[in-house]
């Protein structure tokens, strides 16, 4: 369980790789080519437990993958890794299926009734998905006391062995509040916090928040 | 500032309409029929200071009016009310467009790039909409401490002026920490909150919560 593949180099795949590899873990940056300039200066300064390389060859490399691309790529993504690569894998989905074609603040491009987590789920059925981590900005996902306090974790996926994992990535992250709300169409209601994230970070100039579920114990 | 007009007399209306008696407020409850039960009950039980009558009478009588009928017979019930009697009356809007026509956990009926706060707002041009209470149930409104901590309100309407005025009654019934969105737009991600604390509320078994946005003070 130490090896974990990155799809996805911009910002959030790197804060999360960087983190991981603080962890301990073994992590390979996938992106659409080996020649990616921020996968390269990834693996260049991070040490031998770094590497890069391409989306199948961090598929390949990793147990757990991360979801980092832009949410309205993913799938793309997820394509060009191959199904054969995300075989039996467990993919940690921490994107958003944002659409900022009409500028800010975003909509979402499925909602409601879908969901990308489902919609990546129901696409490659070999792949084991868990939504995670995408109701908080990346810095946050890492290390929640950077929000001042506890917030709360939402999980969800079809396959609890796999949501098992993932928990215990999230409680190395720093996640002590986290609930399981069961199976992967769960990722409609975590996607669709989006927008009230959006909302409340540019109400409060603020993005180092996390929302807390405040419940009896 | 003292005479409340609710619309809707199921829970949300009679545990809204309680709660605004013993802070003093004069109550109308407003229906369809001013010999509904429901509300003649509220009237008959509350002493001189409730009373009931149809959604017009009870628009007319309230400077501050809620919004308790379900979302996605509002519209309805509004214009039932009339545009005479709704104008330049203050709409506290806790409703939320669920539609259970699936069965559970509900859809929403709008919602992303529109929402009901919104469509209550273009079709009652006269009418301050204000949306706010709609993230919890509606002992929780009333009550924020049932939820076991001090979770917090979102609020937003195009008026300033209204916002004050509903801010007073939310400090009233104890909420504490509140963040105004903005202009009445932000309804969309207020009310993309519900499926999350729909499949909250299935998961943890308990609907005695709130949502607290953690951030750096």
């Amino acid at each position: 369980m130490k090896r974990i593949g990155i799809l996805g180099t911009g910002t959030v795949g790197k804060t999360i790789g960087t983190a991981l590899l603080k962890l301990g873990y073994e992590v390979k940056m996938g992106s659409r080519s080996s020649e990616n300039a921020l996968a390269k200066e990834f693996t260049e300064t991070n040490g031998s437990k770094a590497s890069n390389g391409t989306f199948a060859e961090a598929a390949e490399f990793g147990e757990i993958l991360f979801n980092c691309t832009l949410g309205m790529a993913s799938i793309q993504a997820l394509n060009l890794a191959g199904k054969d690569a995300l075989k039996g894998k467990i993919l940690i989905d921490l994107s958003n299926p944002l659409d900022f074609s009409k500028g800010m603040p975003p909509s979402l491009s499925v909602c409601n009734t879908d969901s990308l987590g489902e919609q990546i789920q129901k696409e490659f059925t070999d792949l084991q998905v868990v939504k995670t981590l995408n109701i908080v900005n990346c810095e946050v996902m890492v290390n929640p006391a950077k929000s001042g306090g506890e917030p709360t974790m939402f999980i969800c996926g079809n396959a609890a062995p796999a949501k098992e994992k993932v928990l215990e990535i999230l409680h190395q992250f720093g996640w002590k509040d986290c609930i399981d709300l069961g199976d992967i169409s769960n990722a409609r209601g975590m996607e669709m916090l989006l927008p009230l994230w959006v909302r409340t970070y540019l109400s409060t100039k603020n993005g180092y928040f996390g929302f807390k579920v405040i419940r009896q114990a």
